[in-house]
């Protein structure tokens, strides 16, 4: 929608499936589990069955569409299938809006603020949360807030948009907090829902979230019946249980779990642990496992230290501010989760994997120290930032807990 | 040299110190291992004793002068310290030479000839090995050579430079293949070696490539001597053994450690993986563990494959193409080492920087695809190319081994 990319096809993720078989024009419509056949609707008439040894139900997710009144006048759009956002290039090319209003502050509405951005809408986000990007710390969040008002979106939290009028070519939304604003094209991206009709009418079933139930394998309980991706419940591996999380990353890895386990294959999925990125203009925002207060409601005891550093040396030309997050546990000494945001072109998301790596494997924030990381002064630091955050973590620890120097510098 | 950083002292990793205080114009000269002291020069005829409990030595390399014949000339440089650096800026600011030769393929060299280039003068480099930048596969350094010349860099490789002669206010470089080139500037960038004479008549005992011997709490063996950085022996962690592999960010690790076991701790070495990177020109280049040659000369059974990728999803404006080289043990299945190559701004610094991490951790290269790495199409594919090269080495290994599709998905 923003206009940089050409041709709509190249969105695919892949367009060749070696040894994969894919019957397009047909809507799975109803599954029976124990016959072992799915009918599909060729037409609004016809029906095809067909018979399998093992299904996988990847049928994905649903946008919400929030409840509001007058969400389903002209000008409303939801972006979630490659249809939707024909949608609303058309709509863009037939009626220009000037002004955009996007109910949401998510990824989705973000992005899209970015995106209606370069093509010269004035965009205004109305975001039920307080501060925008709520995957983030507040303070993040307030930081994603003033990057896009330095492109020029207007940011309103904390409103709850109830209803939206047509009157003659313009749109009026209205909500919480006396928000009212004019506009010719309203965006919805209030989150998705599991998309698990045909999986329940078969017996299936969905855990509080309303997805999938399912185990590390991708079994749904259900005989050779598997799901995966944004349907099913996601294993996190820091908490050790199963919940919602639907991100691509996740829904890839899941798919190639099930798929070779339909094949034979006895694969355990090793769990998520919410690993998330985006850009938005200039600005890279990730974060990797658990907030502070997100830990703080587990059986952890979070402490939590930001740092703010220069991505590489300072003398060497460009170097820019990175801000880090670093939550670990106080008793045990491990890594929770982190944040990081800076500019883009600043490593600031494969520095997070740096810390994604080192969640995986369950390692102590003092630990990151141990880690040999790359250093060139155009590129980092002979400590890289990610171990500076941590140094940062075990000294403001140890300076709480009163203990002297030499006892945090390793952690406790 | 490059004239990119205005003031040479911010060239400083750091100016203070905090609770350490620095003897400054004292070049220590002896040391008394049984009488627990150092003598220290204060002048040319002036001398004073230093009393310790623990003594640190970290006396750093210096750079090798190679036996060739007129390197006292003027104009010849060798680089090592801030001083050598200003003996060259000086030169260059006096002389203003139109061209240069570099003797030497490293990253000194490279990074030389980077600078030189950016100042106009019209650089050549001679290096004894066949490709430049011998510390990664010929591959990559025929690549790292384009580079160079794509910038206007001449390259001569197998070139053992053997004499240098000075006829008015030209400078002449010979070497083997009939290497004769005229230029008004020599530098010298043929590698480090340890500088351990202070140590050495104090007793202690250096290992085969003449580094001090040191324990993994980075003791000498002398009571109460430590050693750190480039004069001293590096554990590698792969290889569970000591050699000399001096690197900036494995001295920082060294000083921290034995700094803490001088004060008490008892903290040991985790051991380098020979991490490296460098950027020349647009170029970004990166190794972590071991190239499939070392590997081969250990007890490991090296499979390595090479792959090229884009480094974001290709629909995403300004994808570039990275090139990985994963090295992994077709028996064990582990990690080996990796090199990456790609443009710089596509994150191969801390790309590589997670097979650093996956390599700490001894991880097996199929187990790569289980990590939860962040993923937007601006900056990474929901497979990051980290991922997708350690899946073509499995496939790759598979195929060799003629395994059906299904067992080597997830490796052997």
């Amino acid at each position: 929608l923003s206009g940089e990319t050409a041709d709509w096809r190249s969105l695919a993720h892949r367009t060749q499936f070696d040894g994969i078989h894919i019957l397009k024009g047909r809507r799975a419509i109803r599954v029976d589990v124990a016959g072992r056949t799915v009918d599909a609707q060729l037409s609004e008439t016809k029906l095809t069955t067909l018979s399998y040894d093992k299904l996988l139900l990847g049928t994905g997710a649903i946008p919400v569409w929030p409840a509001i009144h007058g969400v389903d006048v002209p000008g409303v759009f939801v972006l979630h299938t490659i249809g939707d956002s024909f949608a609303v290039r058309e709509y863009l090319d037939a009626v220009n809006p000037r002004r955009a209003v996007i109910i949401g502050g998510g990824y989705i509405g973000l992005e899209m603020a970015d995106a209606l951005t370069r093509r010269g809408v004035e965009v205004t986000i109305a975001s039920r949360t307080p501060t925008v990007l709520p995957t983030v710390d507040t303070e993040f969040g307030a930081l994603v807030a003033e990057e896009l008002k330095r492109n020029g979106v207007k940011v309103s939290t904390s409103v709850d948009a109830h209803a939206i009028s047509l009157t003659q070519n313009t749109l009026r939304v209205f909500g919480s907090n006396d928000f009212e604003l004019d506009c010719e094209l309203v965006l919805l991206a209030v989150g998705v829902r599991p998309n698990t009709r045909l999986g329940l009418e078969a017996g299936l079933k969905v855990g509080a979230q309303g997805a999938f139930l399912t185990n590390r394998r991708m079994e749904s309980g259900a005989p050779d019946v598997y799901v995966a991706g944004d349907c099913a419940e996601t294993w996190h591996r820091l908490l050790k249980r199963h919940m919602y999380l639907p991100l691509g990353t996740t829904s890839h890895k899941q798919g190639r779990i099930a798929g070779e386990n339909t094949m034979g294959g006895s694969s355990e999925f090793a769990g998520s642990l919410g690993t998330q990125v985006m850009k938005l203009f200039d600005l890279v925002i990730a974060r990797t496992g658990l907030r502070h207060d997100e830990a703080a409601r587990e059986a952890f005891q979070p402490f939590t230290v930001e740092s703010v550093m220069n991505d590489h040396k300072a003398y060497y030309p460009g170097a820019t501010q990175l801000r880090a997050c670093v939550t670990g546990d106080r008793d045990t000494g491990k890594l929770l989760g982190a944040q990081l945001l800076g500019a883009w072109g600043a490593e600031v998301s494969k520095r997070l994997d740096v810390l994604a790596t080192a969640l995986y494997h369950g390692m102590g924030v003092a630990e990151l120290s141990d880690l040999d990381l790359s250093y060139t002064p155009p590129l980092s630091s002979p400590w890289d930032p990610v171990q500076m955050a941590a140094q940062a973590w075990s000294a403001k620890l140890g300076t709480q807990a009163g203990l002297p120097a030499r006892d945090f510098i390793k952690g406790r």
